[in-house]
């Protein structure tokens, strides 16, 4: 079943210690839907301006990725530029300008009305209930957010809670929305806010995922070399809802093997700069470091 | 088979953002010991001042921790007082008196000789040495370190690692001694210089075990209140050893069961300060708490 991602398309300058690139294709939508591609069709609903590369369109078309919710606009595509530091787990946001993404508000096709699977990315919670009203029937619906919209949209966030299966962030977002340090009780928190699902993502250090059924926990992946950690939480939505859609199957060892998927394929995204390393993936390298999330965690 | 502990035993004043304790019982063989006595017999080498209280005595002799290798010098015991801040996972020094540890230069009693499982807590590695050289045929040692060896003794611990089976260490340590931020490669040179088994912990974010049949991850138990994280490394070294001593096996599985029995003994050692929650704490609980390590990550 096809899956619908609502995001940011963007143009991101990403600087490391090591290396810098321009303008290369980023933004939350996009990373979402390439590594979700890899498992279900997948709908995209974003908007670039007039300056967007043909050949980035060219590269989401390739993965079979329907753009005819992509909305060009007069004007500039949203552009992120960021720092990484020496651990590459501080980001620093040097530059951001909206742009066209301004005056999102994104319309969803006729077409993709029925779409059963849904990930809301980090954009402001107004937008995300937008969504959820144009949605005929949708069967899992999976929402992220940012720090900023905890800040300055708390209360509807809190409404979109209620109308959510998943919810995603990071450890510090988790502990920002609940008030405390514990991340179990962050998650109790959350869950007793509406969504039955609760997946909090640690970066280097994994993801822990908490609902009725207990707490699922899976450890990083520990890589030989990260070079651009952008867009890796975007790439395990992508994963963990692309391979919940192909299968279809609601129940806790799915999740379980979502939330593996999802972080297999953030794992690569990381390896290389921007989509570079997802561009050159395989499903053979994807089952591969599967079964190494497998081994190195069996007992 | 019985454990040979050789480390400090301390008097700890912990601050945290909401209480403070004074002069607890404390120091790394304290805590390994006491966490490995789970599991098999002790016996303890440290040195103390004859200021140690007599009841802190009897709380080691009641876990039948043998303690003829207690040494008791004319002086003050050791002393060290540290504080954590909100989120606990940063830890700063405020005080620190080696006192009778400052000439501490362990000789094992002859009785000691022939244990075969050695934790070489994060002592001098000169003295780590030492013991090793004063133990007859030990089958399985297990070392730990700290940065200022790292920075002030690091061709001596070089030497160490020829001469172990498992290095221990958290992740800040890997990475310094090891000179890179990945622990994949950190882990690797570290195995290079000897040991064939490097623990990495990292504290709430759990631990990675390298040896050459791969990476073993373990997430942190995502715990509802954290009290004092003091001696949380010791005791997982404790629980780790203890029941490898009680299995004499030392198959990959084996280790992978270490590394849990560990990070239970770890997990329930935080929840409250010093021994205090190890002091109330049952076999029936640790069986409970490594079925959930268990269940939080099966897949």
């Amino acid at each position: 079943m096809s899956i619908l991602i609502v995001g940011s398309v963007a143009l991101d300058t990403v600087k490391t210690p090591l290396r810098e690139r321009k303008d290369i294709l980023g933004g939350s939508a996009t990373y979402a839907a390439y590594a979700a591609s890899f498992f279900s069709p997948v709908n995209l609903v974003a908007v670039v301006g007039t300056d967007f590369p043909q050949r980035y369109t060219n590269i989401l078309e390739k993965r079979k990725i329907d753009l005819e919710g992509l909305e060009k606009k007069k004007g500039k595509t949203f552009r992120w530029s960021g720092s990484y530091e020496e651990d590459m787990n501080k980001r620093r946001t040097l530059h951001l300008s909206l742009n066209v993404f301004k005056s999102f508000r994104p319309s969803i096709p006729g077409r993709y009305r029925n779409s059963r699977y849904l990930f809301l990315s980090n954009i402001d919670p107004e937008l995300q209930l937008g969504i959820l009203r144009q949605a005929r029937k949708p069967k899992l619906v999976v929402a992220d957010t940012i720090d900023h919209w905890i800040i300055n949209k708390r209360k509807l966030l809190l409404t979109l809670l209620k109308k959510i299966d998943i919810f995603l962030l990071n450890d510090e977002e988790a502990r920002m929305l609940s008030g405390t340090s514990s991340l179990a009780r962050a998650a109790r928190f959350l869950i007793s806010r509406g969504p039955p699902r609760v997946i909090i993502k640690k970066g280097e250090h994994g993801a822990l995922m908490f609902s009725r059924c207990g707490c699922f926990a899976l450890p990083g992946y520990p890589l030989e070399k990260v070079s651009d950690p952008t867009g890796a939480g975007d790439c395990f939505a992508g994963g963990f809802l692309g391979y919940l859609a192909k299968k279809e199957r609601f129940r806790e060892g799915e999740f379980r093997k979502g939330v593996i998927y999802g972080s297999v394929l953030a794992s690569f995204a990381v390896e290389n700069f921007g989509l570079n390393r997802l561009r050159s993936l395989t499903a053979k390298e994807i089952e591969e470091r599967y079964k190494d999330f497998k081994d190195m965690t069996d007992s």
